[in-house]
C-alpha cells in the first residue's frame, strides 16, 4: 500500500465507497464484472494505467508489446497496474504469468483490468493480486495492443489516472482520486468504528430500527 | 426450513425443479445469474419479499432504509428475505453484513436477491446463506430504495410471494408456490429414490439406454 | 488424454492457444463464459459432439433423451462430450450427475457445454471434469433436445467435430483440429521450454524488455 | 383475417393487449425487438408455427428446406407463418422474397419471426406483412433448419400454437389464444369505444384526472 | 421551445453536444437506443421528470396512474415530459395516445422516455414529438408505476431535473443543465457559423486537412 | 461502383451472400445492427479502412483527427470508407456531415461503420450512402481516435481490407474479398437469373416443393 497510508490495510472497499458517496464521488466503484482471482487477497497501491486498442492483424515487423514492456519495466514498489481494454471483452487478455512475474520483481502491488487474465493457476500460486474481467487463454498479439500508458483511462466504469489509489478486496475495486485521498481515508477510518458499534448492537439482538436511529449507520 | 417440512433438507433444487416441471409449474427456477455466496450452504425457508426501485438522488430529509428496516425487524424464524431489484444490475446492492447480522438475530434463514451483495467476507464467516446477482461495494443510498414489502415480486425471472417456500443450493434457487407445497415436496421425496436406483445401476456400468428404459428417470 | 499424446498433460490451454495462433488457427479458444466446475481438473480427450435445439413443448409419446442416450452409451475411453446449445443460455442444462455417472462408466474424460450443468455438488465429488456455460437446476425435457450427434457444431464460438482434441484447464478450453494435432502439440512442448527460460530470467529480476529481446516470448 | 372475426380489422395491438391483461393473459405481447417491415400494414390471421434449430454444417445429401417447404405449401388462406428461431439472432434469416411469393400464392396473411428477414425491398413492394427480429442477407443453409411445424413454439417471448390468432400493427404483435378469442375480441371492441370517449374529452381540454375518474380508461 | 431562447430552433443536437463537451459537460447526450418517432420533428422545451418503478402485481384498490395524472395535469406550455424507466426495457411502456392528447391540451412540447411508447400511429398523426426507447403495446398497469415526479432522474444515461432544457432531433436527445443554458446556447449559435464556413469550403473541394487547419472545426 | 464491375449494380446483398456461402466464404455479411441511413441507396465500392480506439481524455496539444483527415483526403473515386470502432457502441460516432461532404468532394461512394453516425438529416439530403451501427450526436474528441488506416479491420463481424469490394443495400452489407471478386460476381449474376425463374413459377401459383425440385433455388 502507499507507505504513507498504512491505515488502508484495515479498511475495505465498501466503507471507502460509502465515504466517497458522502463526498459526492459516486462513480468510484468498478462494475461488478471485475472480480479478484483470489478472494483473500487485498489490493492496495497507486495506479499505473495502460490503454489498449483492439487490432485485427498480426504484423511481423513490430514489437506489439513495446508499450506494455515499458510500463512494466518502469513500475515502482506498490504500484498497481490498471489495464483498460474497454471491457467486458471475450478476446483481449492483457495479463498473465510472465507479466505478473516481472511486476513482482519491480515490487508492484497487483493488477486490475477490465479485460481477461490467463495463467491463472500460476498467478494464484504467486499470491499476486489480480482483479480481472474474466479468464481466457488468448494472447493479445493480433487482438489488442497497449498504445498509451500513464494516461487517463476508464476501467470498468471508473476514471483512473496514474497516481490514484486503487483498493480492491472481495467486494470489488474502488479508486480514490489522488487529490481527495487524505480526506477519504480519514473518514473511512472513522466510519469503520461506527459500523463496529452498529454490528455489536445488532448481534446483541437489538432491532435494526433502534440501532439505525442511534448510530445512523447501515 | 419451515418446521413442518423437515424432509426438505434431504432434497435438492434439481429434483424440486423436475417435480414442479411435471406439475406444469415450469417457471420456478431463478435464472442462473443468481449464485450462492457459499456453495456448501443450503437455503430453505419461507419468502419475505421486498421490492426495490432505482433512484438517482440523495435526499437529506428521509430515512431511505425505512421499509427495509421494517421488513428485517419483522422477520420470523426461518424466513428468507427475497429482494427484487429488477436484476441483473451493476449498481444496486441491497444486502450486506449489517442486514445479515440483524436478520440472523431474528432467526431468518437467508437472503436471495437479483441485486448485488457486499461485505462478502463477513457474511461468509457468519455462514448466513445469501444467493445474489453479483458482488459490489455500493450502498443503496441514492441508488435504490425498497418501496414495498410482502408484495408479489419477480426475482431473477420467478414470481415470489411472501409465504412461498424458497429452496437454494449450489445448483440454484427454486420457489415452491405456497398452495402446491405439500404435493411438490411429497413427489420430490419419491423422485429422489428413483434417481438413487438409476445412479446405482449406472455406477455398475449398465448402459444408459437400459437404465432409462427400466426406471424412466434421467 | 488420447493415449498417443501423453505429452498433452504437461501443457496448458494458453500455450496451445499461442501455438495455434502462430499457425493461423486463431479461433480455437472457447469464449470465457465457459468455465470449469473444478479449477484443479484438466480436461483432455477427443470430442464427441451433440447438437441441441430449443423446444417449448413436453410430449408424452417420445423419448426426449433418445439421441443423447445413444451418444453417451457409445462413448469410448478418453472421449470428451461436447454439447452445443447455442449458449450462453439461461434455460438449457444438458448435463448432470446421471450422465456424468454413465459417461464415467464408459471411460469418458469429461464434458464441455455452452449450456448449463446441474447436480454440481455430486459431479465435483466424482472429480469428473465439466466445463460449462453456467449452473442451473433445470431439466431439458420440454426445453431442449439433442437432435444430432457426431456432427460439426459450434460451442462457445469454436467449431468442433468428433475426433478433434479438446483441452481444458482453469484458463479455459481450446480445441485442436484433428488434422493439425501433431504439429500443434510438438510446437507447444517446445514453447513451454522457452517460457520457462523467460520466467526464470524475470524471477531473477531482469527487465522485461531485456528478456523479451533475448527470448522473444511473452 | 379469420373470416369469422371481421371486427378485428378495427382493433389494434394495444387494446388487445389491455383486454388480455384484464383477463390475466399477461404474456401475449411479443418483445419489442420484433418490428414490422411496413408500419402501415396490419397483420391478422391464424398462426402456423415453424420451429428452427441452429446448425453449423452444410450437407449435400439433404434438402435443408424440406419442413419449411411442407409448411408453406400447406398454408391456408389467412394463415400467418410464425417462425421461432430463439431470437434475437444475428445469423438466422428464415424468411425472404421467394417464401413471401409462395405464401401469397396460398393466400397467407403474413409472417412473424424472431429471426431475420431478407429481400426487404421486394417484400415491401409486394405489401406482404412481415414482422421480424432484424434484417440480414444470410441464407439459412448451414446456419439453421426448420425441424418441426405446427408445434407449440415461443416467439419473442410469447407461446404460440397453430390456430391462435396473431395480430400485428405498428405497436407490435399480440397473440390471442384460440380458446379465449371470442371473449378477447368482444371486450376489445367495447374498450375501443371507451377510449374514444376519453380521447374526445381530453381533446376538449379536460384534465386527465377528471377524465380518468369519469371513464376509468387510460 | 422556452420562449426566452428562440434561437434554439436553429440549432441541432450535435452542435449542442459539442459545445457542452467543450465546457466539460460530457455526459449530456442520451444513449442512442432512444430514437424519435418522427425523424422530422424537433423537440425543445423544459423537462418535467417522472420516475417509474417496476411492479409485478395488479391491485384493485389503487389508482396506479395517480402520480402520472398529477404530472400531466400540471404541465405548462413548452414542458417536455421526461419519463425514466431504467431502460432499455421490454415491458414498461409509459407513454401513449391518451397521454399525448392530454399533454397537447396543456401545451406541452413533447415526451422523452427510456421506456416504450405505444399508439404510435395516432401520436405520429398528432405530430406530437416523442423520443422513446422502443415500441410496444403494453399497458403499465401491473408492470410499472410512476412513484415520483419532478425529482432528479437518469434517462438513457443522462441526469435530468425538472427545468433543464431538453433538445431532441433526428441525431438524438441532449439535456442542457438549467444553470449553464445561456452559455451553452450562445456558444452553439456561434459554432453553427463556423461549421457553415467549413462545409462551404469542403463543398468547393478543398482538402479536409486544409479546412481543418483554417477553421479548427470538424 | 468499381468501374470494372458495372454488373454489381444489378445485384443485391442476399445473392452475393448466397454465392459466397457456396464458395465457403461464410463470414462476409455484417451483423444486422449495421443499417442504412437511407433504405433506397445502394452502396458499392472498394474499402478504405480506418481503425478507431477508445480514449478517455481530451488533449489540447494534438490534432485528434489527424489520421482520419489523411484517410479522407486520400480517398479515390468509388472508395467506401469503412470505420471499425469495435461496435456496437453507444459513445463513438466517427462519421458526420462534414466528413460526408469532404468524401463526396473526393468522389467516394459511401461509408460503413459499426460506430454511430450524426448529422443524419444533412447526410440523407446529400444522398450519400451511409451504413451505421446507430445514430448519436457525440463528437469523437476525447472519446475515440482513428489510429490506423488502410489496415485490416473487423467491422460488425467481417474482416475488411482496403481494396475489398463493399456492397450494401437495405438487406445489409457484404464484403467481397479482393482475390475472389471475379468469381463471386460472375456466380451472382447467374444466380439472379435462377431466382427470377423460381419467383415467376411461384407467382403462377406452383407449389414451393415443385419449384424447388425444378430449380434448386430458394
Amino acid at each position: 500500500m502507499p507507505h504513507d497510508f498504512p491505515s488502508l490495510a484495515a479498511l475495505n472497499a465498501a466503507v471507502l465507497s460509502d465515504v466517497m458517496d458522502g463526498l459526492g464521488l459516486r462513480e468510484q466503484a468498478m462494475k461488478p464484472f471485475v472480480r479478484p482471482l483470489d478472494h483473500d487477497l487485498q489490493l492496495i497501491g497507486r495506479a499505473r494505467t495502460g490503454l489498449y486498442m483492439p487490432v485485427y492483424q498480426v504484423r511481423d515487423d513490430e514489437n506489439p508489446y513495446a508499450v506494455e514492456i515499458a510500463l512494466v519495466d518502469d513500475l515502482k514498489p506498490r504500484d498497481v497496474v490498471v489495464l483498460a481494454c474497454n471491457g467486458p471483452t471475450d478476446r483481449i487478455a492483457p495479463w498473465g504469468e510472465l507479466l505478473s512475474t516481472a511486476a513482482t520483481a519491480r515490487g508492484a502491488a497487483g493488477c486490475v483490468t477490465d479485460g481477461l487474465v490467463r495463467d491463472v493457476r500460476q498467478i494464484v500460486a504467486m499470491r499476486f493480486p489480480v482483479f480481472h474481467g474474466g479468464i481466457g487463454p488468448l494472447d493479445t498479439r493480433g487482438r489488442a495492443r497497449m498504445v498509451e500508458r500513464d494516461t487517463r483511462v476508464e476501467c470498468a466504469g471508473v476514471a483512473v489516472r496514474s497516481g490514484d489509489i486503487v483498493f480492491g478486496d472481495v467486494d470489488g475495486v474502488v479508486v480514490i482520486p489522488h487529490e481527495r485521498e487524505r480526506e477519504v481515508i480519514a473518514l473511512a477510518v472513522a466510519k469503520v468504528s461506527g459500523e463496529n458499534r452498529t454490528r455489536d448492537a445488532l448481534r446483541r439482538g437489538e432491532l435494526l430500527g433502534d440501532v439505525y436511529r442511534r448510530f445512523g449507520v447501515l
